[in-house]
């Protein structure tokens, strides 16, 4: 096992109901603001809840929050936090809205020229301060409600990247798995593919002896293909529902993380298709990962044989072919939520590659991967597979 | 799933070498308490590790906390704090050590006549305010490095009682592997067992149709069952040691509980056996445990089978003899690490069963356990049997 460090001081209210408890989470001597997106949390009952447990609080409201948030919108936003002298943003929403919520308290409290900078220089800014915010989740997927990281997409340059910030946890997530009856079959199997893959990041590297993390991995995994399908099936079974939610949280609260190396990979190509194509998140990585596990087939060989025994239950065949057929069976999973992984599915040809691959190389890069050694050739090679 | 709440901000720092970190995880600006037991920090070196990182800094020592730790030595502690005016404890030890820590931390800012109260009234009092405090573990066993719990036990009245507050949960905890290279073999085979029953007290009750938190429970337990004999074998083995000292952290931090129902019988009944004989934690738990399995199999029954199934891989037989290998084969791993099972191995007979009775009798006793059905006459039956 690697060294590390291990801090999350969110505080997770989980259940049904527990929308009520949120008088007693948000503070009371400040003006607060109340964000949220295109408004489905009007038609799920989401807002009516949230507000009745705020009656006699102080508010701003700012709604219209895109899926993957634009820089342009939240920094409206941060203008109003930093005129109105807000003290606290409470997120109502999945994780874009989140993400938008954490991007907004950071930028409320920058001191620098322009708050994309924590976003384009990693390296020399660091967000240290930021207004204190909650959420009431809506959308189990990104496990942006247990963590500090947070991606925001810049329009007019057609840039989606990633901060990380421990200021920017929420003090709280208000998680209750009712919000999961309403929601639409596309955003149920973008859920589960997100969660998935965000497991799959931080496991399918290379072995470390690190067997509890391994084993919480694969726990998370084997739920995810339980409990996915039975809530895409009935979206009003609450056990299920409940299942997924608490999944996709721990598939992203820095836990199975911790003592391990990463990937990620999957993460920075996808984003490239959101940002030129504007393709959902969770589409991007069923696209790429496939290829990712093909052409670093040799970096993740012991874990792709364990990902194959322990989740999918593949123990015959020979290396290659228990290999092949891992890989093939988590291109299976993903489609069978209607989720297509090849590119031309989603109108994208091969002069679309050295597009992304450009994209990377002007970014002065030196390799991604858990080894650091997935090369701008290969990431051509990923996408030429899944065409 | 039931409704919970989760809340765990102990920042975790793991590894080896990091003791190091202590001079930025110290507050600087305040005079500190150093908090240890019988002395075996200055064998293994910790003790010269902690002074080299914290040079400069302006520090108290306590040492002398016992196992078990007594309120009448932590009294004095707790005098010290007060008089000192220290602003920060830190716990350079095991569990006792920590727990004891804890309990001078909320007693030196009591407001009520006794601390002692809020371990016995604990429907009347709570612990809302305490000393920050950290720790330095020296023995991976108990878990309250990550988590708000502590037991105390008073000399005088032969009591052994807990107390649990958000407000005594550690700032930081430094986990370094490389202490239990100098663990004498009984600590190593205690701390085991106690994290093993840790995970039990929360995992082997009834179904609620939670995967991941049953799933993650047996991914300490298996890992206990894998790794615990590897540090008892080789105690220079790292990686061992790093495994265990994780799964023994991750037992009681609160996440494998949250959302099923609990036990704890196990421990209220261990308890006694420490308050009037004295016997290891640990020990008393490998003890009462088989117990607790036999008398409570109905209720238990479906965990059972599940619990002998994932962890002992025991697959065949009708469920009686599945539940009865599950049993032996736990009494057999206790064993395997020298640690005896029954009551009379401890030179305790059969007029001690009506004293442990008299006692929960006399507190007002209406049962205990997952369903709060365990009887008074039922403790008298699980003692009867491991005699």
């Amino acid at each position: 096992m690697q060294n590390f460090e291990f801090y999350n001081p969110v505080n997770i209210v989980f259940g049904k109901g527990q929308i009520s408890q949120l008088n007693k989470l948000v503070p009371a001597e400040t003006k607060i603001m109340l964000a949220y997106g295109g408004g489905s949390i009007f038609k799920n009952g989401v807002y009516d809840q949230v507000k009745t447990a705020l009656k006699g609080f102080d508010i701003v409201e700012f709604g219209g929050i895109e899926p993957n948030p634009h820089y342009e919108t939240l920094m409206k936003a941060a203008e109003i936090v930093k005129k109105e002298n807000l003290g606290f943003i409470l997120a109502v929403g999945g994780g874009s809205v989140l993400d938008g919520v954490k991007f907004i308290a950071a930028a409320a409290c920058w001191e620098g020229a322009d708050p994309w900078d924590f976003l384009t220089q990693r390296s020399k800014y660091t967000v240290n301060k930021a207004i204190p915010l909650g959420s009431v989740l809506t959308l189990p997927a990104t496990g942006s409600e247990m963590n500090g990281g947070s991606v925001v997409t810049r329009i007019s340059t057609r840039e989606k990247l990633a901060f990380m910030s421990n200021a920017v946890m929420p003090k709280f997530s208000i998680l209750d798995p009712t919000v999961v009856f309403s929601l639409p079959e596309k955003q149920v199997a973008n859920g589960v593919v997100d969660a998935f893959v965000h497991v799959i990041e931080q496991y399918l590297t290379f072995p470390v002896d690190a067997p509890i993390q391994d084993r919480f991995a694969e726990s998370i995994l084997v739920t995810l293909v339980e409990e996915g399908p039975k809530v895409l099936a009935d979206r009003s079974d609450y056990e299920a529902a409940a299942n997924f939610m608490w999944a996709a949280t721990m598939a992203l609260n820095g836990l199975i993380g911790t003592g391990v190396p990463q990937d990620w990979a999957t993460h920075m190509i996808g984003h490239e298709l959101t940002a030129f194509h504007n393709i959902d998140h969770a589409r991007t990585l069923a696209i790429v990962l496939p290829g990712i596990m093909r052409v670093k087939k040799e970096n993740k060989r012991e874990k792709l044989l364990q990902f194959g025994e322990r989740v999918w239950k593949i123990t015959t065949g020979t290396t290659e072919e228990r290999i092949d057929a891992t890989i093939s069976r988590t291109v299976e999973f993903f489609e069978s939520f209607g989720i297509p992984t090849k590119l031309s599915a989603y109108g994208i040809g091969a002069d679309f590659i050295p597009v992304v691959c450009d994209r990377f190389t002007q970014r002065g890069f030196t390799g991604i991967g858990e080894r650091g050694d997935l090369t701008v050739a290969q990431i051509g090679e990923v996408l030429t597979l899944q065409l």
